[in-house]
């Protein structure tokens, strides 16, 4: 499986993925979940990707090929004039790659994945959409401001409480950690390193990229801090009384 | 889907089901998942149910018809000499419901059923079981001192951080309050009101038994408070740093 999040806050867009990707317990691997495309001064468009290996390393080369050599489609991912051509670019792709998989109309399941998509392009606002393996996809919207994709469950009740617009992007790197730490320790196939990168809005550049490792001291930190803080906090609730 | 979760602590067994089914979000009902036979000075049990609501009630029925007419069936639940005979009594009677509702065939995982099957008999010690639908099962140890049956992945992180063997009852009732209480604000298909239920070892009769709706003040007390306390606890983390 796979646990990513976008998050949209009034400074900007967040993101953070983890890196595991496995085919049984036996077969586990460490690849990427988070691609960028950057024109800066220009647009930031950031994708977050779960699901079959196989089909969302496709999208993503397609993506990428029709940019560099535009004539073979156009628009490509670089000249689209809004996030929702956008979005909807990444859908068509993910419908086409997905269909080229499953062309004898084998069950098109297997080769299923999600994406979520995020950016900013120069004379538009920032958004942030969720991209079904259909290919259609929808946006965040004031009630709901962020998207998960994979192993979503653990992770959401601390998103679900914790989450205001008005954050800070230091506390979204702290609510995403203790979000992914939640999963992290709860199921296997969520595994560390995590990326995490941040997008200022009208910066048209990425503002903020790190991997986050075992090692890392920030993350140790908010691992161990946030059991301890879960049980004192748990300690002080009221005692039931029967 | 459902909610249930069967604790064992060094007092005893300790239980809380949810009571929300439904066959798409728009038929939803209010059922017991919780059953207990009780003879008291000899013998407690006490099951939860998740799955097809056909067959868990039908599992439930064969066993309670079963152990008032005991020439039909020997030994009956009331009978058994061991909680493991117990524990494959329920496996065997999940069994031939499923088997008897796909008779021809049919997929049988659409008529699938999940049990936790806890109690004591006298002169042996209190156990806490997980029945699957095969009619197969697993016991707690001191490493897996709890289970969990349907939506399980909300409220899993809370139990895994706060469970200690030496709780006692009424901290058993928080931890589960709490770890329901993030369940139902994530997913729909769990729902108020909760079945709380205690059994103290060596008592031979049920030490405890609640059902706790909407309006029960150390619910709202717990949830609310919860919320704050996680907030607070998540404040209170230190800043990430670029």
């Amino acid at each position: 499986m796979t646990y990513c999040v976008g998050l949209k806050i009034d400074r900007g867009l967040v993101f953070m993925s983890d890196t595991r990707t496995n085919a049984g317990v036996d077969s586990i691997s460490i690849f990427r979940k988070m691609y960028t495309w950057e024109e800066p001064g220009e647009r930031v468009l950031v994708m977050l990707a779960a699901g079959n290996l196989a089909t969302t390393q496709a999208v993503v080369s397609l993506l990428d090929e029709r940019s560099k050599a535009p004539a073979e489609r156009s628009p490509s991912i670089l000249q689209t004039p809004s996030m929702y051509q956008t979005a909807r670019l990444v859908g068509n792709t993910v419908k086409e790659v997905i269909a080229s998989s499953a062309p004898t109309g084998q069950n098109a399941d297997a080769f299923g994945a999600s994406f979520i998509l995020g950016g900013q392009i120069k004379g538009t606002e920032p958004r942030l959409f969720l991209i079904y393996p259909e290919g259609n996809f929808i946006e965040t919207s004031e009630d709901t401001p962020f998207f998960q994709i994979g192993e979503t469950k653990y992770g959401k009740p601390i998103l679900v409480r914790a989450y205001e617009p008005t954050m800070t992007f230091a506390e979204t790197a702290k609510l995403l950690m203790v979000s992914f730490d939640s999963t992290v320790k709860s199921n296997l196939s969520v595994g560390l390193p995590l990326d995490f990168l941040y997008y200022e809005r009208d910066s048209y550049k990425v503002g903020y990229r790190k991997r986050i490792g075992h090692d890392d001291p920030y993350y140790r930190e908010i691992s161990d801090g946030w059991s301890d803080a879960l049980k004192s906090a748990f300690k002080r609730l009221p005692d039931f009384q029967e």
